[in-house]
């Protein structure tokens, strides 16, 4: 299923022309976050996933430098600590459920506790078909106390994902993103992109999308009209003073 | 339902002998919650709901004044704060489930997320229902995690709650307890048993005990054989050296 969608989003694309759009589109989010922010009655909880060097911290730092970090956080999920492991999977991620207002960004997530299990064979088939019901409840739970989720899964080709790891060894800039695991993650690949189909099958009630992403300007488009639209969709309004006691 | 249980719990019950049960059942569980907290493997969640002046707060004194309080915290449930109103109801409720080891007490219980909103008509029916379901999920979520639930309703009679509800006002050390709320819902206390019969109906896959609590050292010994009966299946361990390095 995913070998069947393009990463490269297309040919004959105009990149002039989508960066442009790109600029005028990351300016409106920008401006009804801030109603958003103003009027606390929804919140927008952004999900990234993909394959390391996908570019999902990219995805953040274009879409999201120009936005008020008051109203915007990012979270980024790690190996669970100790304490985390001695709950259920979800009690790290919900405690971090956005509040009315807020937009929060999961740089990974939730789908990772069913990724790293499943592909590296840590627990029971059964177990881990427990964790997408769970999942699936969860998303459901947060959607009706009125959360938007976005599910966004970063696709590129196993090809672009080598020039990106070669690079961060050739280029002394981004040593620093460099990381062994992300050489041994890909040996796996095929691994991965089956759980991921899976995950797509399985957990999309909030639907997934699936973005092109070998090409940044294209997938910060898909991604940015997403949000766009989402935020268009809420018929956001400044909220009005309540009383007229300070009107003379 | 409630109606067909007697809230005194038969007749002709030698209560000296129940009280010295009591105590030993106590002891009993104190011991067992040592190791419960020393392997940390499981954890334990008490929910405890009933009407006002049911005798919660004299359950938790009752059974778990002997108990190491580093592997025991009690959770008083409030109004929700303006933070948790903007969240999903089970968000506050999720934040301090137990970690393994511990055995946490929730004095009322997201269970009020049903009750209050149901009496007072705060919500529609559906939105209510779906709260039924939620918390379904959020209970098998826990479950699996490893948390062993234990729900218990304190099952008093009307006049048992007039009686003490009536000291609160002439006894000087008990008037800190009084509390103008409980006398109004006084008045709905049908409707609160009719939630409380669907509460027992449509969350029981977690398992409701109906605890008659007229004479609270009956209470305290239906409650405490529940509760050791549940360490006891745990088959805990005291957890063995890893290594033999500090062996001679």
């Amino acid at each position: 299923m995913l070998n069947s969608i393009d990463p490269r989003g297309g040919k004959d694309l105009d990149k002039k022309a989508i960066k442009d759009e790109n600029e005028q589109l990351i300016e409106e989010i920008a401006a009804l976050q801030k109603i958003l922010f103003a009027e606390e009655k929804h919140s927008i909880l952004i999900i990234l996933q993909g394959v390391d060097a996908s570019g999902k911290d990219g995805t953040v730092r274009n879409i999201f430098s120009g936005i008020n970090p008051l109203g915007c956080q990012v979270h980024s999920f790690k190996k669970p600590t100790e304490e985390e492991f001695a709950h259920d999977f979800l009690w790290r991620v919900h405690k971090i459920a956005p509040k009315n207002g807020m937009i929060h960004i999961f740089n990974r997530s939730h789908y990772e506790d069913i990724l790293v299990p499943t592909v590296e064979g840590y627990y029971t088939k059964e177990r881990i078909d427990r964790r997408y019901d769970h999942i699936n409840n969860f998303e459901r739970l947060l959607t009706d106390g009125g959360t938007k989720i976005l599910k966004f899964y970063l696709h590129i080709s196993k090809e672009e994902q080598l020039e990106r790891l070669t690079e961060r060894i050739e280029n002394p800039v981004k040593h620093w993103k460099h990381n062994d695991g992300d050489w041994e993650s890909r040996k796996k690949w095929d691994n991965y992109m089956r759980v991921y189909e899976n995950i797509f099958a399985k957990c999309n009630e909030v639907p997934w999308h699936i973005v092109p992403a070998d090409r940044n300007w294209l997938k910060v488009n898909h991604i940015a009209k997403v949000l766009l639209k989402t935020l268009q969709d809420l018929n956001l309004e400044w909220p009005e003073l309540e009383t007229d006691k300070f009107k003379k």
